[in-house]
């Protein structure tokens, strides 16, 4: 088998059989295939696409060339949520507890933030003593005990994806639908969950920009899951603009902790109230709707607060932060962001905010950098809302004063305004099954 | 300006700027792009096609990429004939006497065969003591002296286009208008001629398989010469079966000397008298007829031949052998084919043809290889030729027996026989200008 007729093949409109996926992809791990014959079997791809056989075959491909996670000796139905990332996207802290308080295990592996995007692990460290790498043991005897652990990701999981992603960064292969699906898929099978709630991110904030892409990255993704024997469901959430009010690491954690106090934004407490529903439903607890009216149940009766309290002090966190918020790291510095119009808020660019967030201090530009858990952003306002010139529509957060003219730019430059109220945008487009 | 905007605007269909495909050659040159970013480019150039200002920008930017050749000391007008490559294919042998013998210059740097196609360097190295080699100042004054030299490509023309090449070939990349108009025009920029008069070979032995596609080749590159400033014309000729009878280098240059004594095959003739007439019009020597009925005298009375013949001396060759054939190097074994069929020889794979040849020791795989230049096919038979079981239709060459049955299997397998008569092809199918 030669690299080069597989290239042919695709670009040629070809279907790539499972022994041609594979020949690529171990090619890929042990490096035999040169990095420009993988660049331009990528964009072949990008231009002719791949059909759901060739899809899966590549995730399978990508799930298998690295080391893969024995959940077998956790006892009971496994079920984990993964979202494509977003800016202010603090779910995963508020929905993990309220599934576990349930008796349903949550082993969850989550992502550093990069670029506009946040990662669940960030936030984490943003509590005093909180470890998120933990020994497979310690892993696996926590979710025995409490349901519930988050750690990083330590294990060699997909390095095949580490590499192709690499390549389709610099290339400008990243958005294509099968790459991106067997990529985020691949990964995530490494893991031995028997259920996965998906949350596809749509809008301005999220790598899919329109509701229709979404929908076929969902499709294509539940379908690569069902194949691999899963219980599959994936929701299309808004991400048009940021989820909740908080931007930054400790900020978000905050505002995760609020939401399990009932205290939450109404959109966050949503969407996590639908997700937490649909991930207890795939685990066996009833039908969405009435697991959705458990969930909630479990913010009211104070369970879910408490498990993540559990989680946080069995990881060495300072548990009682979660109680008294105050005790979170506070930037030294904060900045009012004043509008500079009278009108609504009719559009906000969500991946500019992120990155104004990012240019705080809040997160990271390449995988090195390291960030300040205080620094981000308040939204005093969002889209709909009505504001008078000079009313304050957010909070700056940053360690020193000279980071805010900057960030303020990127702020302003991503809002606009206009004179008629835009028509709200639903949080949930659709949920594919 | 970054390489992977370049990439991503030609992958979304965007006309890449001049200054685009200046930075993207240079960065070729001096390895500043890495191989992935430029396989990437190339992908998205083969489906999204450039314009005809693209493909200059392209052209002129491979052609300033190295040394240039400076022909301003020669006298006269100087033209020069390519051809994109076929099997059988010694019209240069031919056709530069004949030119050069009218006081048109005739200053020809020629490449060395490769896979199924030869090369005019190696043919007339099989003549003793024939250089190839010469300075630059041997190589002006015997233009000006003579009027003719033959030489291979000794300088550093076009590197951008040897790395990008190189990548093109081992990503399925090469079969690309641009690309191939680029890489062939940019390379012949590099010398510094007045004319150019191009062959492109259609047919089952050249790069381009079907006669539209040679027609739009030819256009490009008719278009990217008169951009440059360059008087052209282009043919479209056919090498559907083998030019002449002879295929192997030695065998090719009998077959060329007996061609400029009167007595050559009718379709090599016919093709070499209609490249020669093109290329005197071109020079300036009258209308395109008129100057055909030229050559044809030329070689009528001997003046062709005989500037073949001071071409030879000049280079060190055996100048004798001109005269006398006998006198070229003969293979140690011959091999009789025979037709397994009575009928029609159909069609024939030239490419195979090409491949056989250089089976039996004629050509090379790859640039290290040593030819034998006595080696080689004659081929009795041709396409629309009526044959009996059993009849000699080519006989073979080689240095030994060993080498005839694969190259016989191959010949074979590569002959179509019919029982009605083939409809006769066209020689030439067009002449662009």
């Amino acid at each position: 088998m030669r690299m080069y007729d597989i290239i042919k093949k695709k670009r040629d409109g070809g279907e790539l059989t499972t022994e041609e996926i594979g020949f690529f992809i171990r090619g890929v791990t042990d490096g035999s295939i040169p990095d420009y014959q993988i660049s331009a079997l990528c964009m072949a791809i990008w231009f002719r696409g791949m059909t759901v056989r060739e899809t899966c075959d590549l995730t399978f491909a990508v799930r298998d060339s690295g080391e893969r996670v024995d959940f077998s000796s956790i006892r009971g139905v496994r079920v984990d949520k993964h979202s494509t990332g977003g800016v202010g996207d603090k779910t995963s802290l508020v929905v993990a507890p309220i599934v576990a308080s349930f008796g349903v295990k949550v082993a969850k592996m989550s992502g550093r933030g990069l670029g506009h995007t946040g990662g669940t692990v960030d936030k984490l460290e943003a509590i005093a003593g909180f470890r998120t790498t933990l020994s497979d043991e310690e892993f696996i005897r926590q979710v025995n005990e409490i349901g519930l652990t988050i750690v990083g990701q330590s294990k060699q999981f997909a390095p095949a994806d580490k590499k192709l992603y690499a390549l389709r960064d610099v290339t400008a292969t990243v958005d294509s639908m099968p790459l991106i699906a067997s990529s985020i898929m691949g990964k995530k099978l490494a893991a031995d969950d028997d259920c996965i709630v998906l949350d596809v991110k749509t809008g301005s904030g999220s790598f899919m920009k329109t509701v229709e892409d979404s929908r076929a990255l969902a499709r294509l993704m539940v379908d690569i899951g069902k194949n691999a024997g899963k219980k599959m469901v994936a929701l299309i959430t808004n991400m048009d603009m940021p989820l909740g009010n908080a931007i930054g690491n400790a900020l978000e954690v905050i505002e995760a902790v609020e939401t399990l106090k009932g205290r939450g934004p109404a959109d966050l407490t949503a969407v996590c109230l639908t997700l937490a529903g649909r991930m207890l439903s795939l685990a066996g607890m009833g039908a969405p709707e009435v697991c959705e009216e458990r969930a909630k149940r479990a913010i009211e009766d104070g369970s879910a607060l408490k498990k993540l309290m559990e989680t946080v002090a069995a990881q060495g966190g300072d548990a009682e932060c979660i109680a008294d918020p105050a005790r979170f790291p506070r930037a030294k510095y904060t900045r009012d962001v004043l509008s500079p119009h009278t009108g609504y808020i009719a559009h906000v660019d969500t991946e500019a905010y992120g990155l104004a967030s990012l240019a705080l201090g809040a997160g990271r530009n390449t995988a090195e950098d390291a960030i300040d858990y205080s620094a981000g952003i308040m939204l005093g306002k969002k889209t709909g809302d009505f504001v008078q010139q000079g009313e304050k529509i957010a909070t700056m957060y940053a360690d020193s004063p000279d980071l805010f003219a900057a960030a303020e730019a990127r702020f302003l430059g991503a809002t606009q305004f206009s004179e008629e109220k835009p028509e709200a945008e639903p949080l949930v487009y659709d949920i594919i099954e």
